[in-house]
């Protein structure tokens, strides 16, 4: 491909540059003394500025849930007009290689491309960091690109809530794509399909019965499937892998009103079948988008999705600061451990008693 | 097999005896108006105690959550003395005949088998009732075995819940096993090892580099690893399938303290292999057992899990009932709807007006 082949000496000579920028972005980490500041800065575009604010979203101190409101309120008038894009796939479908590719092309459409990440399981920061640079080594050269990793856990829908955070922020920042990715461990499929407009499942070509190893659930959220890696080996499979998931397409009902889900083959490692996807991408908006309707509907849905799940967490939140809420909790446990009582009633109890209702 | 042959007969006329069971069942559902009776009842082993105190115990209504907190607290010391055991597996991989099987043996060996399931995707009731006990038709017949649908869809984890009532009711009616299946959607199998004290994998023998496609998060729950369907055409990928699964297996920790974590191969359809995997679940518990500081500690850890989860769920719970909080959460999605502000910040002033702290 074209587009591609233009990206490959400024891949050979990644690692020195990533390092420096890695140090880099930590060296000044208290730079924005002022709110108003900071939100100038992530308008006109600066990486840095973007990357403290998406911290900040992070954090669950105190200070920093008043500051990020702060941030948030002032940035909403500029947030919402990105395509939204939740991609998912099984580990080893090749969801990096893919990301890079889609990403280049849609940046050689005219697209700013922010991508983020949820991984229920990642556990630590620095390391995604890295991973996450490595692994798209291109598109994160970009200017046009910017590439966050997963936040590292977080209790209670952390992840979750923060991520819907990031996605509002790099839409003021002028992001028009944000690409989420995730790696397809429990929930997190269905996590990123509510806050996304469009849903890409990746797959493998593959032979026979296989079709049905995909979990039918997890397709059934999809608006397109694109089955990967169909080149070398595995291009005679492909076909057929498709004929079978548009067969068992048949049966499901499309996530998304007057979209009819699709299946097609490509390659991200060689990118092929890479602009056809974008092509059907942009049918997918411009059917959408004039029914404006569906589309706004659908956010307004998923907002009340996050509202609900918010309010869950900062109640459990809100718990965990009680002084006499935190000791009637350790006196449970003794309860508990000594065999005198059942934990879901222990639980009733404490709030029956510590909480006043209208 | 010798153990399953003499079930047969019974199974060639299940479907009458089953339907005026089911009629039965609900003919008079308000016999108990006493708790001491169904108390009772329950610990004589009277099969009609027990359905209506699980579905107590699935009610979320405040008279019903406090008629169940005086049968759980009234049950508590005839509790924990069973064999929990939890099984997973997805979907084609022969759950419910090796389900059927396993428990007839365990019923030859003298156990008392109880069958719980935890399927979030269940949403009716009925429905799901009828398909557990056609799905193990000679089990349900038996004495010595009482199988339990999932409970509805409930919201909150709920399911979870329920479920872990549910299991320490059945315990108090006798039951010496406790087979916990979760059809392996989402965070289930999760759930489920955290209320079971060994968990029982069930994968189907696959050529070569499929053994990749058992999801390394689920591998690493398992004590023990059984390839079903190992028979047919199937046999001769087993030997291969066990040997892949027990290299993978050296690079896992175990999850359960001072044991080895194993692959076996075998046939819920035929039996061949579950006299055998009796006999390594009976390893199991043996060297479980006596170091008694291992099992209380595993189930002490689950008690204080449930806790946290059932305290989240209980202030949640609450906050539903508050009509002040209702009327902010509606003006909320006003607000949000309306595109005056962002879900999570709404969340955390509702919480920060309506609660008030230490």
């Amino acid at each position: 491909m074209s587009f591609l082949s233009k990206y490959h000496t400024v891949s050979q000579k990644r690692f020195p540059i990533l390092t420096a920028e890695l140090n880099m972005s930590h060296s000044n980490p208290e730079k924005y003394q002022s709110l108003p500041s900071l939100i100038s800065d992530i308008k006109a575009g600066n990486r840095r500025a973007l990357s403290k604010a998406i911290s900040l979203a992070e954090s669950s101190l105190d200070e920093d849930r008043n500051l990020t409101e702060q941030l948030l309120q002032s940035i909403l008038p500029d947030t919402g007009k990105s395509k939204r894009i939740g991609i998912t796939g099984s580990p080893g479908v090749g969801k990096s290689t893919f990301i890079e590719t889609f990403g280049l092309a849609c940046i050689e459409k005219g697209e700013r491309v922010a991508v983020l990440a949820i991984d229920p399981s990642s556990q630590s920061h620095g390391g995604s960091i890295l991973g996450d640079k490595v692994r798209m080594p291109v598109l994160a050269r970009s200017e046009d690109a910017y590439i966050r990793p997963s936040p590292s856990r977080l209790t209670l829908g952390g992840v979750s809530n923060a991520t819907r955070e990031a996605l509002l922020i790099c839409e003021a920042a002028g992001f028009t794509t944000i690409l989420i990715e995730t790696v397809g461990v429990g929930q997190s499929e269905v996590e990123v399909r509510s806050m996304t407009d469009l849903f890409l499942l990746l797959t493998l070509p593959m032979a026979g019965d296989e079709v049905q190893g995909i979990k039918r659930g997890i397709m059934e959220l999809a608006d397109i499937i694109f089955i990967n890696k169909s080149d070398g080996d595995l291009e005679s499979f492909a076909d057929m892998s498709k004929s079978q998931i548009q067969s068992a397409l048949t049966l499901m009902h499309s996530p998304t009103e007057d979209w009819k889900v699709q299946a097609m083959t490509g390659s991200g490692l060689h990118g092929n079948g890479i602009l056809e996807l974008l092509q059907l991408c942009d049918d997918f908006f411009q059917i959408s988008a004039p029914h404006h309707h569906a589309m706004a509907g659908r956010r307004n849905m998923q907002n009340q999705e996050w509202f609900e799940l918010a309010f869950h967490r900062e109640l459990i939140l809100w718990a965990e600061k009680q002084e006499s809420i935190k000791q009637a909790k350790i006196e449970a446990l003794q309860y508990i451990a000594n065999g005198i009582t059942v934990p879901s009633m222990a639980a009733r109890a404490i709030v029956k008693s510590h909480l006043h209702s209208d």
